[in-house]
């Protein structure tokens, strides 16, 4: 089959189109033929082995599939490595049924991104109808997502942030009832003027440092922050349980990986938001449709950080 | 009308039984009769002013009261101070009815301790069926009505914490499925083997300190922990956002003075209460009914620390 695989470490120039023998499944495992491949900031990582797991090499990179069983199930599935490749091993525990009227890079989105929206929502911060959710870099892969999640639960009140207009105006265009620049000097008094000068319920959080800690000062009594990223690479502060007490204020830290302990539950969880995109209610944003052939053009666009929206790559082309 | 009035700040000495007039309601006030009033440890530091907020003298203490409406109606209700009297002053929007077969022990422990372990499960922890969650202090009045409401709600597991065997035989009738020493050197790994193994879901916690600590070091992934006392005076480790992140876990602080803002949410919790006491599934303890003339007797018990179960004063005798 033809893959990508690589067999040193570095940047996207070690990433080449080679063929290799078709992988063979072990008990639990099913061969797939891919449709697409997610593209993830964290495959530049695997490929540079500057993850905190290394890697092996050979290593055929691509953590994400949408693809066809031999049995003809189109399924979804996530994948420690191998997905940039005509053909993947998937464990059947893990694989999910895309329905139809889901297409292949909405399929690839609601893997990480899409489970990761709706564990935030659902499970770290119990959100409920009528509340107000601040989603952090809301143009993002997770907060496009949550955005239109938050709304279809029935927010009260969606407060994106976004680093540029352009991002603000497609966060409002997913439904966000305001955008605003998590740049802002008070970001706690900006955060409770959108939201029409009340503190807020629910924050979803991928950034740190300061950021974290002024949206923190934003909340409502019995509100709750969700941390699942520090891309500013800056600690918050650390957090004294007695400030929280005299806030009723709750933290939860989230980790995708934690999630797979609970099969039955991800499935609810894929199933729910593969409704929602077939229902139109949930759209996913494309970042570009790449072949395998330019794969290195597809990280280059990653590293760039110029990318909005989901880069997927097609191993039949 | 008869009241324990005090004119000077001190110890148990300070309270005398003494005849003063009868309240005038104010707009949303209603003149109630007691029937009992709740004796709590805060009322000690109410009489000592030792509180965060100060109290103005001439003060009749007592901030929790049951009794009867001009109009007949049975309610309960949390005031601010002026419970230890024959006749209180209730606001409207925060009176609770009380329904046959609750009597009025059952109805003022409802109050503090009742809503505290409702919120605390309901609103702090989002407790869910089949879980396991470890009850700290669990016969006292919030945790031995916890430690019944967990179970009510479908607890997997209930682990009792108390520091007598006396205390953690209490616990065990009241249905928790095991009771341990939070004073055990490793109280992480005596929590999880008290869970067949595994790491808990839910945490109550009001001990501070290393309990707190290592309580949360006990915690599965989604596992939360509500923070809403420091009983032992030690404060708890400042909490990193990262490390919540790499365990996905939360922590809530609780106040239960944040809850007044929603007294629609008040109004169902306690009816929820009430009607489980009613059905007989949540069983007060009673910690002594005393009569107006014994108050500085129970302020003298709760001082000794050496009470279980809900006090209450009778202002009629």
């Amino acid at each position: 089959m033809r893959a990508v695989q690589i067999t040193e470490f570095g940047g996207p120039e070690v990433l080449n189109v080679t063929e290799v023998p078709d992988p063979v499944p072990g008990e639990g495992q099913v061969l797939v033929e891919v449709s697409r491949a997610g593209v993830n900031y964290a495959d530049t990582h695997q490929v540079e082995d500057s993850y905190l797991s290394s890697a092996k090499l050979p290593l055929i990179p691509g953590g994400e599939v949408v693809g066809t069983t031999p049995d003809g199930r189109r399924i979804a599935a996530m994948i420690g490595h191998g997905g940039y490749a005509e053909k993947a091993l998937v464990h059947e525990a893990l694989a999910f049924d895309v329905p139809d009227g889901v297409d292949d890079v909405s399929a690839v989105a609601l893997l990480v991104q899409g489970l990761t929206a709706w564990f935030l929502l659902n499970k770290s911060v119990h959100f409920a109808p009528g509340e107000s959710v601040v989603v952090h870099a809301a143009a993002g892969g997770v907060g496009s997502l949550a955005v239109q999640l938050a709304k279809s639960m029935g927010a009260g009140r969606v407060i994106a942030t976004a680093s540029t207009q352009d991002k603000r105006d497609l966060a409002l265009s997913l439904g966000a009832d305001v955008a605003i620049d998590p740049a802002t000097e008070d970001l706690t008094a900006a955060i409770i003027e959108a939201n029409g000068g009340k503190r807020v319920d629910a924050v979803l959080e991928m950034t740190g440092g300061r950021v974290t800690d002024q949206s923190l000062a934003a909340l409502a009594p019995f509100g709750r922050l969700a941390y699942y990223g520090m891309a500013s690479r800056e600690l918050p502060k650390d957090i004294q349980l007695n400030a929280l007490m005299s806030h009723s204020s709750t933290v939860s830290g989230f980790w995708l990986a934690h999630a797979f302990a609970n099969p039955t539950l991800l499935k609810q969880a894929y199933a729910e938001l593969a409704a929602e995109v077939a229902a139109g209610r949930l759209k996913v944003v494309s970042g570009g449709d790449y072949a395998l052939s330019e794969i290195r053009e597809a990280h280059e666009a990653l590293r760039a950080r110029k990318t909005t929206g989901k880069l997927v790559v097609n191993p039949s082309k």
